[in-house]
Formats: C-alpha cells, structure tokens, sequence
C-alpha cells in the first residue's frame, strides 16, 4: 500500500506537508525555501496554466517575457515599492567563481564584483515600467496588454510547500492605459477572470474584495483580491489584482500624448496568481485519504485497473478496455489504464485515491462474462456496477457532477463557516472556537486593524465587493461604518 | 511605412539585429545580457514550446520543475562540470537590501550574507542528479524521463539578441536509466525528436552528429548535436543531447537495485533546446524585406487587409472576411483582419512583410465585383487573383506549398554551401572566400583541432552519424583517418 498519511483532525499541518509529498506534487530542496514540483504536481499547474492562459488571450492580453535580474537602483524609484520589496530578496553580486588559490575549493572571484548590484525579481513593475517608457508614445500605442509567466524570488524566512516559497512561479500581468475608467475596469476585468478560474475549474468558492491600505501592495492604489476558506478555517488569498493609479509612470516617466495631442502620465494595472494555487487547490478538497481533485484540473480524469489472475483475462480486458479509452480520449477525456503487473489492485486503489483521480474503473473476469464495469467516484466514495454499453457518455455526466459536487462542498463548507460578530468579545471567541470568515464593522483606521491582528492574529481579508452596505459601529472602538468588513485568521 | 532594415549583403549582423529589432521581435534589457522577448517574438517561442512539449511527451517525458539556484558546492562535486560552468555564473551572495544609514540610498545588508553563496542556476544537472539520488531506489523506479522548461543564466561577455544572452529560456530533459544502451538510445532518440522538430516545423535542415572531445558538455561522455547553416556561411548549433555516462550518478551517488538484486550506478543523459532556436530561425530565412516564418510556427499564417475607400465598403469587406475567417479558424489556420483605420494598405503590407507572415490577402471594391481576392505569398513575393468560392483549401495548401518551399531553398542553399577540402590550404581558401560547411579528415587530435581553429577560426561542428566511411589523411598533419569531418566558423 502507498504509505498513508495522518488525519486533518491529527495533525492539520502535518496532514498538508505529507499529502503534498505523498501524492506526488512537491517537495522541499537542498535550497532553502525552494521547492521542488515534482511531475503529478507541475501535471496540476500545467493544466492551471493552460485554462489561465486562454482566458488572458481571450481578454487580448498578448504573453512577452522580461529579465529575471532588476537593477538595485530600479527597485527604488517607486516609493512604496522600495519598502516592499527591498527587505527580502536574492542579491547578485557576483558573476564569478574561481578555484581558491589556498585549497579551499571553489569562492567567489572578488574581481569579478558587479558595479551595481542585480536583484532576483520579486514582481516586475520597476523593469515593466522602465520598458514600457520606450513602447508607448501616443495612445495608438495603448492600451498595452502583457502578462509572463515566469519565477520570481522572495526571501521568506518560514517556507511551505507552494503556500510560501522563497522561489515560486507565478503569472504577472502589466498593463498600461490612456484613462484612470479603462484602468479600473481592467483590475476588475482581471479579478472576475480569477474568480471565474477559481470557481469553475478550482470548484473554488471565493470573496472578491478590496484590501485595506495596510494590506496594499507596495505601489498600488488599491489592491483588488480574491478570497477563499480552508478547511481549517483559514483564509487564503488565492490572487490580487492591483490598480496602480499613475504612480510607476510617474517613478519611470511613461507619458503619451492623447488624442489631444496633450501629453499624459499613463495608467497601469498589474494581477498575479502562483504556484500558491496548488496550495489552496489541496486544502479545499483533499480528505484524510489524499488528494480530491475537480475533474477540470485533474491530469488524469479516469483511471482503469483491470483486475485478473491469468495473462488471458489481462488480453481480454485490454481489449474491452482499448475501445473504451479510445472513445473517451475522442471525448477528450484524459485516461490511464494501469496494468503494471508490478503491483496489486489494491495497491493501486490505494495510489489513485491518494492521487485524487476523480473516477477509478474497475474490470475483472465476471464484469467480462456480464459486460459490466465498476465505478468509484473519489468525491463521495461511491461505488457501482455499470453496463460497459454507452459508459463513456456515463463517464462523461459523473465528471460534470463531480466537479459541481466538490463546488457545492467547498461552498456548503464557506456557508457554514461564515459568521458575523457584533461586539469584539463575540469576534474573538468565534475566531478562537470556530475560526472561519467573519463578518464585522470596523472604523477603517489602520489602528485598529493592527489591534485586532495584535490581539486576535486574524487580519482584514478584504472589503467586500457588491452592495452590502450596512450602517453599524466598529467592533472595537464604536466609530462609526458603512459596511461590514471580512476577518479571518490567513495563510 | 515601418522603418526599413539593411540588407543583408550591406552588413549580414546590422541586418540581424535590427530585423529582431523592427519585427518586434526582441530588445535589449537595461540589466547587461539579458533580453526582452516582445509579444510577436514570444508568440513564435511559444509555438516551438508547444509542439517541442507535444514530442516530449509522445516519447514518455513528464514536465517538473527545480530550484532556480544551487548551492555554490553542489557545481563542484562532477570535476569536468565545474570547470565548464563556474566561471560566468550569477552568484547570490546575500539575501536583504537596506537604507544606508549615511544616506547613500539602497545598500547591501551585510548582516544578511548567506552561509554558502547560491549560484543562478547554468544548466540543472547537479540539483537533479541530487534529486535522483532520492527518487531512485530500484529498477523499478526507471527509466526516470523528466524535462524543464526554465529560464537559465551564464555570464556571457559578448551577447546577442536570441544567440548568446546572459539568460536564456530554454527546456532542458535529465532522465535516468538502468542499462548504458538504454540511456546512449534516449540521447538519440532526443536527438532525432530535435532534428524531426527542426526540419518539419522550422524548415531547417540540420546534421547529426557527435561533437569533438573539446567541443563536448562538461560532464558529458558524448555531445550529440545538430548543426545548421546560416545565410552568412556561418554554422549554428541549435540542438545538443548528451550521454552522460554514470559521470553525474557517481558525483551525487546515485545507485538502484537491479533485477538481480545488485547495486550499480544509474546511467544518465541530458538534452536541450534554448530561445537560441529563435535565433537560428530568423537568420536561415528571412531575407531583406524582413523575417520570414514557416506557417507552422507563424503566429499569424494569414492576414486579411481590406482596401477600400468608404465605410460601407469596409463592412461589405467584412462581411465577406468573416466566412472566410471562420472556415479557416475551423481548419486550424490563425488569420488576422487587419481592418484599423489608423493605417494605410501600403503600410500594412510593409509591416506583415516584416514580420514574416506568410500569407496575406486583400480585398477591395473590385474584387468584391468580381468575386475574387488577391494572395500575396511572403517566401516567392508572387501575388496572384483567386475566386472567393474554395479559398479556403487553396489557403490550406498554399500554406503547405511555403513550408516545403522555404525547407527546399534552405535545404538547397546548405548543398550550394557544403564544400570537400583535401589540402589544409583548399580548407584556408574555401573558408576565406566562400564560407559554409566543410568535410576535411582530420586525425582526431585535441592538437590539430586547435591549431586549425586558432589559424582559421573554423572549429569541428560535429563528427557526422551515419556510415559515410571513408578513409583518408589529416589535411594538417597528413595522419590517418577514417571518416570526414563537418568543419565551420560558427556562431
């Protein structure tokens, strides 16, 4: 049997890091905080990849690729940026090593010291902008639409598989408009685009939202986010997308002349997600015997093991199994049929399951002589017999309802865990006792944001989108608020 | 008009750079080495990925990824490698920036110098084969078949745009066998996937060969390679797949039980490909109007440019393009309609010329009379008048007609260029005046490789596969030899 891992209930934590490694996705390197994404994971993130990426051509945004090494200087011309990004970041100070003259084996060459030091970029705005100062010139030239998808490097003191990597990979999105309207519209563009992803391909219920200025990105104007719930209660930022106002044309010079013919400070906008996604794609789902994997991401859709003592029933089902693969492959179903005679069936079972392969086929000799198959769902456990006449179109409706199966789940879950507190004593026993999303009034001053998170360890997740306003007081201080706000501890 | 470019009889290099240039294609970075791929050049290196991943995995290989850096002693355990690749590399040495406490800005934290330096990864093999040494325990366990699509960086000194950078994109596979015959036929097999994608998606014509010992991956106990030719008569190697031996299983330990129950060490290989390609790409075609693509790596097969006069001509244009957009969308063929007002037919023409597409139609007033269209083909320039009705399939196989086509005059302009010297000083002359490929003997000595290259420039390419036999004397010392050798002043 594949080794087990322990509970949720055990060890959440544990449960996480083990299921990470143990299904196959990732795990730790010689290299402090970076990850290794081993093939059934980066299988996930391709498929991820993939989706994202016809849903950014679909929205005209055209891929380009920038240096992975940013000028020091670069990082300081933005303000905010600067303190944002400067403290933690790889420095390249180098560019050659030699052979010690005392022995000591392989050093630095220290005639080979760079004038300027190069940081491992940690988000591309300063390189961006300062590119984007020569391609744009009139407002023929706008809007720009770019995204890479590329690795960045922050230097995290505590790591954890693709939740917090000092190197992750990740998308990052830069565009570049002639009206503050058109840049707006693209951050929102852009998180509804992630939202949609996170729903309908993650079966990932989210909060969309706006951060608090304590919770900005360093340079924004205003921080665009989406939220989701785990299933211990915590939160987890699943994507951002920043509207930057004029302030990185402002740090880069990037002016065009309008239609006017009067010059102008452009617009920019800049949205990510990462290998983070992996993270909170796991701990969505995942049960205490492995992975649950939505069908839309799943590398493998369908998995047939046949079950058989005698090489003859091994030929026959091959046989059975050969026109059932073909016909779902044509439905562009992905399909394995393992018959390593290496391991047993259970053995396999067991593998599958720990993998989350939504559907596990199985075929033995009385399936043969009674022209039935077995089907378990990885969702709900279920078992059952099928006709092998018209399974494919049988395979084809359980995939659907599997995928809004885990939806539902995650998003029965998010009810269930979602509160609303009226005074700080309420807020603070839900958080201690339930954890989840919390709802509260709070007075929009930074101060009191860093109270709660002092006194609680929960932060603001976002103000929500859409209208909800309601006329309350702050849960701390009585001030006065318009709107609910959404609380919870995070990832 | 888009600003026009040299040709390439004025100056073969201006003309290069500035074709990569204008066709948007690629730009220097402000970070020394390192480039900025465009959208319109990014867009073919994504075509190249796609059917070169497509191969990759047609022949088993799955996609994973490894750190971006490795530990300063990790280069130094395989002895050939390190001293291929420890002397231009980005070295990491600290890992937080701070505000200078006199005021010179952004400095180096010197309390954040890491313990041991992390070098920017060159190529993967000793963070892989450290790897291995985990994920390989016995037979069972291999082959291992794993590729990387990564960024890389080797501190290049002389750069250029695609064909030396300081970082480059490229894939690099690193598998993993029981048997050296099993491992000597991946490197092979690799190769042949290299040259099968050269000449049927790049229109390239290559040779197969095995590289000089000098000329050899540091590391590796053979350097397959392909080799092309340029228009200039210089070759470019555009492909390598090495067979490492048990050379990196040895540094990092790697053994596996076999059948028998005994230990041994694992056999490995090591293949890649880099945005190189693009390189090679752009100068074995294009020609003095500017790029010109195989359809099938264009991002753009077919371009659409309406001509017309009023605006109720432009929509009956439309009209007509969409159905013939449509069709050829269903058939797999990318189109693009041009139909911005803000330029000129004649300027459309001069940029879709440019930048390599290879088909484009207009359509104006009298054609829509008449019922026709004219082609315009980007290799032979030949314009022609179509009916409307099938244009489709006669689009479809005009696109085949340029894919063998620009094959054929490459093809035929590497048999114009491949050149037989059997003296040293017909070898001096045919390089001095003509250029291109030459088959010399040579007596297989390190000595005679150099001397001929100091005295030449020309350098041993490869060292073909294949049974050309034939028994001859060293041009330089007159020493026996059994096979010719392809000679070349490469880039």
């Amino acid at each position: 049997m594949p080794k087990a891992i322990p509970s949720r209930a055990e060890d959440y934590s544990l449960w996480y890091n083990e299921l990470v490694k143990k299904a196959g996705l990732a795990e730790n390197s010689p290299v402090r905080g970076c990850m290794i994404i081993k093939p059934y994971g980066f299988s996930i993130w391709e498929k991820m990849q993939q989706q994202l990426d016809i849903m950014f051509k679909n929205t005209g945004h055209e891929n380009a690729y920038f240096p992975l090494f940013i000028p020091k200087s670069y990082i300081s011309k933005e303000a905010d940026h600067v303190e944002g990004f400067a403290k933690e970041c790889a420095v390249v100070t180098h560019y050659r090593l030699k052979n010690d003259k005392n022995g000591k084996g392989l050093v630095v060459d220290p005639d080979a010291k760079l004038e300027e030091e190069l940081i491992v970029r940690p988000t591309s705005e300063t390189v961006i902008w300062d590119t984007y100062k020569d391609w744009i010139q009139s407002y023929r030239d706008l809007p720009l639409l770019i995204n890479q998808w590329a690795n960045v490097v922050r230097w995290e003191m505590r790591t954890r598989l693709f939740l917090r990597t000092a190197e992750f990979l990740w998308q990052e999105g830069h565009t570049a408009h002639a009206t503050q309207a058109e840049a707006v519209s693209e951050t929102k563009q852009m998180l509804d685009v992630y939202a949609d992803f996170a729903e309908k391909y993650m079966a990932l219920p989210v909060i969309k939202g706006v951060k608090s200025e304590s919770e900005r990105f360093a340079g924004a104007v205003d921080t665009y986010c989406i939220e989701a719930l785990m299933q211990d209660g915590k939160a987890l930022q699943a994507g951002t997308s920043h509207f930057l106002g004029q302030n990185f044309a402002k740090a880069f010079n990037v002016k065009f002349t309008n239609k006017e013919g009067k010059e102008d400070l452009v617009w920019g906008t800049s949205w990510g997600v990462s290998t983070r996604l992996m993270g909170a794609l796991i701990m969505a789902h995942s049960d205490d015997n492995g992975l649950v994997l939505p069908p839309n991401l799943a590398p493998i859709q369908v998995v047939i093991i046949p079950i058989y003592k005698e090489e003859e029933q091994l030929e026959e089902i091959a046989q059975k199994v050969d026109k059932i693969r073909n016909s779902l492959i044509s439905k562009g179903i992905s399909v394995k049929f393992d018959c390593r005679d290496t391991h047993k069936p259970g053995w396999k079972f067991a593998e599958y399951e720990l993998k989350g392969v939504p559907l596990r086929i199985a075929i033995g000799p009385k399936d043969l002589d009674s022209g039935t198959l077995e089907i378990a769902r990885r969702d709900t456990k279920e078992k059952k017999s099928y006709p092998m006449d018209g399974i494919e179109d049988k395979i084809q409706s359980l995939l659907t309802k599997i995928q809004s199966n885990i939806y539902n789940k995650a998003q029965h879950f998010k009810e269930q865990n979602t509160y609303q507190a009226d005074t700080y004593a309420e807020f603070k026993a839900l958080l201690e006792n339930k954890g989840g999303f919390v709802y509260a009034h709070w007075d929009g001053t930074r101060e009191t944001e860093n109270k709660i998170k002092e006194e609680t360890k929960a932060t603001i997740r976002c103000i929500p989108l859409g209208g909800n306003e309601e006329s309350g007081k702050c849960m701390v201080t009585g001030n006065p608020s318009t709107k609910r706000v959404l609380f919870a501890k995070a990832y």
